[in-house]
């Protein structure tokens, strides 16, 4: 997506190899417009999956749930994230670790709203270690409903998420893929360098 | 709002004289168009006030700071809640005690996207004790920017929030005001009520 690709390079902060800070249009300033485009984007990639729900995780994905649910017409569900390990019957749950703040938590989706009949989205900003998404993945899929997919705002590809999401057969569609940054540099994966892959497959 | 109030008369849970839960179509499953709805009436009662942010606080607000950002054509921000107290001189923050965790956290806005030269709007999904709201105007005062108002999707008006709020000289609107609860029966203040007392102040 050439516009968000873009709009990274223009405001995006490098503090490292690994961490992009984009919270002047995504993340904590948010440009609906935007936010509406990628919601839009999704919705186009996705739209022969005859989504029903689309599943986020609190907090930031869930401007871009918002717009995809927009985008396909339908509702859209946060996980919550607890640190607590407390489980319950009400609920669909998986342990998360998170390794920019060493803990492990467990994020939930309550079993009233996921359900076999269900074809579910999954969106989120960041793929990079995958282990968030790694988790709304099992939550779907003990839920019986069928998984459409995982739609990523900006992917670090340099970063294990995508493999571990497809060892699990699940289609992974990023809008913006990093093949690698450091701070002043920023270098995406072509559109057509990944055609290309896929040809040879 | 009527339909609001409909929707919560038929899927809210009233679990107790203070606690009503709304996560089939508000915080953790959300009506995305409903919320869109909500967006459209708070940029409506705030189109007066030239507003060039909304204002919201992680998570549960952010699908409602989005719906009413659509709505003016602007961006939102979300304040980030963080247990630490290490303070920052990047950022404007104030001290939020939450009565349903019992605990202190900090809430927390970049100072980049605040600025003497913005009129904000403040958004929430509920209004009770009103800490995080009075929060989020201590941030955007001390920021310089004007007030526009604070708009909440849910008011408990038995509880003190619009009070405080009030007394701050805040512009408040809620969309759906209840007056009492308890299991099995909620009352809401009606419109033609609150201009009533409107009248003879």
């Amino acid at each position: 997506m050439k516009v968000l690709e873009e709009r990274i390079r223009q405001e995006g902060l490098i503090l490292s190899d690994t961490v992009l800070k984009v919270d002047s249009f995504l993340n904590h300033q948010v440009d609906t417009r935007l936010a509406l485009e990628i919601g839009r984007e999704f919705g186009r990639i996705f739209a022969d999956e005859a989504v029903t729900k689309v599943l986020t995780i609190e907090a930031s994905g869930i401007q871009f749930a918002m717009a995809t649910g927009i985008a396909l017409n339908v509702p859209f569900i946060y996980a919550k994230k607890k640190k607590a390990v407390t489980l319950s019957e009400e609920v669909y749950s998986a342990p998360v670790h998170s390794f920019t703040r060493g803990e492990t938590y467990q994020v939930s989706v309550s079993r009233k709203y996921l359900s076999p009949s269900d074809r579910v989205l999954i969106v989120d900003d960041f793929l990079a270690t995958g282990a968030a998404l790694v988790g709304l993945v099992n939550i779907v899929r003990e839920s019986g409903a069928k998984l459409a997919g995982v739609g990523c705002v900006i992917e670090k590809s340099f970063q294990e998420g995508r493999r571990l999401l497809e060892e699990m057969n699940v289609r992974v569609h990023s809008l913006a893929r990093i093949a690698s940054m450091s701070p002043g540099e920023i270098r995406f994966i072509e559109e057509s360098a990944i055609h290309r892959v896929k040809e040879t497959v």
